[in-house]
């Protein structure tokens, strides 16, 4: 049953039939699926594997764990895929897929042929760019209040940004810190107007218009932002716990929109309930695709359905449904 | 923000936000975002908590988890749940879900108003019912070959049914298993055809036609199954190592059904990729559902993705996108 792959050049390395892009939760998961159900699987990872997922100091809502450190998360499910024949390669990144006529990963190191290919290359946060911001990084500096927010109960803390989703992670932390700023930097939020009318209505959000952070600071723990008043030219001291940074989250899918998969406005990639993206035998999971919710468990969830699907596809063609 | 309920008769028991019906992994991760995001939220179960989680000896394959026996990964979520405020009520049965002029899950001890319910019963096996299968439930009789498979590597198997899913578990195990029975009480699989096709090609895989099973007998493990051919009139002893049971799952979605929610000819209910049943604010996650992969990763995905969605459905209602 093993697919037969169509050697090319000499740079050709190993006759895989599933071969993921990224080693966060969903790419993780996928491989572990997909080693598990016996296909010969690889997952490349530009980084060291983990993902968004090894970056949270502390995960309270990743069902079975009350508690766990995203390092050692990510450590179990490492251990987990390879234990199950997935091989793993760190430090390399893929440069370009080419689908036409095959599916090819070609990374900094080789080629890969492939019966299937998924996409797992997740977000990354776009940063303020500020001094302190990373040395305060889990440290209350946070990038995602669904997951941080219950460190705050009863703190004060300031959201950075305008949009929809700073909006939202204010109004989220209202009912649980006891006071919120929301620092803008212009004189009118971009979110929704229910949402800003929401906020002027909390008690405990003050909106800081005009408002720029210039640095960040503390000990071992944030303490204040340094913040910066671009109407009156102002700059003076905020004392916070927690700073929550929300000027937006960018896909990872530019290699993938070059190969021609169809992404949505904002770059992220279009799948099906079953993970599939509009090229046959591609698929994404986890942040990367327009999924409208962004955990762990909802990666794990999808890597699950792409690598079970792929494995259909792969292994049963005339029982897989086009 | 608490949302008010209209209390009716004296039978009306709390005002809860957030009430979900049943408490396997589905559930449970949506009582655990539900009330990690502040919903007042309540679990009703039939059972004890678990689903069908709570079944499996060894789980291998939930991320995180190199090996863990399901009643403990149980033990954990419920747990966690409960952690954040949800409520989980055991051995009560929903028996009537009533969606006009607001939402009331009635139960055989009383009446819940919520503003929004999520549905997530799960399924439950179809039985052969002979003697034995209980007592080795677990113990080399199973009913999910994507759970199991990899313990009988290298023995010898029975598959037990004639569909599709039979077909595939059959297929499943042949190239994992030493060798594959498959026994069907017709002449002729109900199985597609190309799957049928496949089945024959396997050099270790064997049909078993017209036969039924009678009785399965072992020592703490399974050790063989007792046969009877309907059409010889034979019965015979089959050494086997482990026998996995293909004769149908069920959902447990009538209450769902009487109270007008959609479902797919096999009675599972249709959701959207938010986890929107067609009624407003009923939402269903896990094994219920009309979703294609049914594993304890997905269910957790699905939980999370319908309580977030939940929480915008109830707290944020001029935001929500319908």
């Amino acid at each position: 049953m093993r697919y037969l792959i169509e050697m090319g050049s000499g740079m050709v390395m190993g006759d895989w039939e599933l071969v993921i892009i990224g080693a966060g939760a969903a790419g993780l998961t996928a491989g572990l699926y997909g080693a598990r159900s016996g296909l010969k699987t690889l997952i490349v990872e530009e980084k060291m594997a983990g993902g968004t997922t090894a970056d949270a100091p502390v995960i309270e809502n990743y069902p079975g764990f009350i508690s766990i450190n995203g390092q050692e998360l990510v450590k179990k499910m490492v251990e987990q895929c390879e234990r199950f024949g997935a091989e793993i390669r760190q430090l390399e990144k893929v440069e370009k897929l080419e689908l036409d006529g095959g599916k090819k990963v070609v990374t900094n190191r080789g080629v890969y042929e492939a019966s299937a290919v998924i996409i797992a290359t997740g977000t990354h946060h776009r940063k303020l760019g500020v001094p302190g911001e990373e040395k305060f990084s889990g440290r209350g500096v946070s990038y995602c209040v669904v997951c941080d927010a219950p460190f705050f109960k009863d703190k004060r803390v300031l959201v950075v940004g305008g949009g929809n989703s700073a909006a939202i992670t204010a109004l989220y932390l209202s009912e649980i810190a006891s006071t919120v700023k929301l620092a803008h930097r212009r004189g009118q939020l971009r979110a929704e107007e229910a949402l800003t009318r929401e906020l002027e209505k909390k008690e405990n959000v003050e909106i800081l218009w005009n408002t720029e952070v210039k640095e960040i600071r503390g000990d071992t723990l944030v303490k204040e932002a340094v913040l910066y008043n671009n109407k009156t030219d102002e700059t003076w001291n905020l004392e916070v716990d927690g700073i929550f940074i929300q000027v937006g989250e960018a896909p990872n899918s530019e290699f993938a929109e070059k190969a021609g998969i169809r992404v949505d406005e904002a770059g992220y990639i279009v799948v099906d309930t079953r993970q599939r993206t509009n090229k046959e035998g591609v698929y994404a999971a986890g942040d990367v695709t327009n999924r409208p919710v962004k955990q762990i468990g909802t990666a794990v969830g999808e890597g699950i359905i792409a690598a079970t699907d792929a494995y259909g596809y792969i292994r049963r063609p005339y029982y897989y449904k086009k």
